[in-house]
């Protein structure tokens, strides 16, 4: 595990406690310390980390945010070049790139778990975070699938379901589902906030609930969207374009109807999708001719994997 | 209590579970079943209802959505034009301006508890929805002190804490914090559900819960929204601005800073607001000079009166 923040120590913290062989690296000494002394096995010394992992033949994950992989890959790709690299940051095309670029030997296969909460750094990790989350795995026509089944079975080793996605539609549907939120929410807070003290007293449910993701601290808010800017600007010139409509809507005609019943309509949809248990994948042997169109094909219909 | 869902079904109970004497009509002989089943007074006679409330010197409390209070002021103000009116509808002006042209000898007191789910009807009914809750009471210079008083103290029985504000400063202050989030929502729903299958599948916490109020029935929500359409509009285009500002930005600079700052900023004066219990009103006494005035410019600054 490069980088024991929420999502990296959270992992370490699930394998470790499901009984599997994981050791973490970290910069801050502090983190390094609280991960030590709860148990599990961390270290502040990068090179040795990945000199422990190639000798053991590990899987790398890689779990920092986005900005800072590049002087991290290059030393992957020193110390560690034959291990398989995954990661677990939230958007795939750049990922893809900079490993290409910067260790262009190496096996990867990309991922990135649906888990996360406003508050970050190892104290708030919890081993239980991706239990029952999606856990997208980049699933393209050339990838290896033996490599495929380590990254998905470790998914599944903490509980989370695996989504196989390309990069590409995997960046377009995080920047609308989860990219975009945090601009919506942005907004909806420093409206509120700028209105007046009254105002923020009498904020209840709708607006505790619509601004939650504006507390996550602001460098990883900015890692996250910036690093998906082309996929984030189309889905916000299409929020843009509905907000407008119904602000001539609502001025011209005195409704909001139009974006209202959109809105129940998507919330419908969302909430049948997530609502129950999800429907498995069927039908398909990683390896076989087909396989990883077929993954793609069914994970559009909101399947997953489950092995 | 003239309305039985959500607000006025969950009044009833707390008032009743609290050993206060309170009965209710709704139009929906199923809701009045419901109700007296539940052991609560009910009855799907509106004019009965009211000369109830005439020969007890009850107050009255409008709790139906605003878009049929019309024929219901009509027929309070011929049943039972002496009882003291209040409600608990989500905007203040349009409000009292039907009161004051279809009740317009009544005593009435404007109120607005800061309590909902996305859940309607009596069946969603709690008797602790408004514990700890901010219920607004309009507070006017020349609002009657034991009006007020009998309006406020209702509120304290059920356990919420009293805002005063002005009408129009209310509904400015409700468009901002409740209103624009349902359209901010409805936008997110609309843009994450029309991207794919894949993205629903792997929409989490952000999305969640950044677009739950877009689920509350689009009958209601159009109610609250309509009726306080012009304070809307503004925060509205005030969203509209914020956000082509950080499309701009993004895609000249790469950066979505200046917005992201923005709402971290905002979310934390929001929890500071809110995460601590309120301060209260000190240093004044209903009814002595100035006292609506100094109420008001208290809970500005995000006080409560606690009585």
């Amino acid at each position: 595990m490069i980088g024991l923040g929420l999502i990296g120590g959270s992992l370490l913290r699930a394998l470790s406690d499901g009984g599997r062989s994981a050791f973490g690296y970290n910069r801050s000494a502090q983190t390094v310390a609280d991960a030590t002394a709860a148990g599990y096995r961390a270290s502040d010394d990068l090179v040795a980390t990945l000199r422990q992992a190639a000798s053991d033949d590990a899987m790398i994950v890689l779990a920092t945010p986005v900005t800072v992989i590049d002087d991290l890959l290059k030393s992957i790709a020193e110390y560690a070049p034959n291990c398989l690299l995954t990661d677990v940051i939230s958007v795939k095309q750049p990922v893809a790139q900079a490993v290409a670029r910067l260790a262009p030997g190496m096996r990867y296969v990309g991922g990135h778990p649906m888990a996360g909460t406003s508050q970050s750094g190892w104290a708030a990790t919890d081993p239980q975070l991706f239990t029952d989350a999606m856990w997208m795995v980049t699933t393209e026509d050339h990838t290896r699938p033996d490599d495929w089944l380590a990254v998905a079975s470790m998914a599944r080793a903490v509980d989370a379901y695996v989504v196989p996605a390309a990069p590409d539609a995997h960046d377009r549907a995080v920047a609308a589902i989860s990219h975009l939120p945090h601009l919506t929410a942005a907004t909806t807070a420093a409206v509120g906030a700028g209105e007046s003290g009254l105002a923020l007293r009498l904020a209840a449910g709708s607006f505790r609930d619509g601004t939650r993701v504006a507390g996550t601290a602001p460098a990883l808010q900015r890692a996250m969207l910036e690093a998906n800017g082309i996929a984030l600007l189309n889905v916000l010139s299409e929020a843009i374009d509905r907000l407008i409509a119904a602000r001539d809507e609502l001025r011209d005609n005195g409704t909001v109807e139009i974006l209202v019943d959109d809105g129940h309509r998507a919330r419908n949809a969302y909430e049948a999708v997530t609502g129950a248990t999800p429907a498995p994948i069927t039908g398909v042997v990683v390896g076989e001719h087909g396989w990883a169109h077929e993954l793609r094909r069914q994970a559009h219909q909101a399947r997953v994997w489950i092995g």
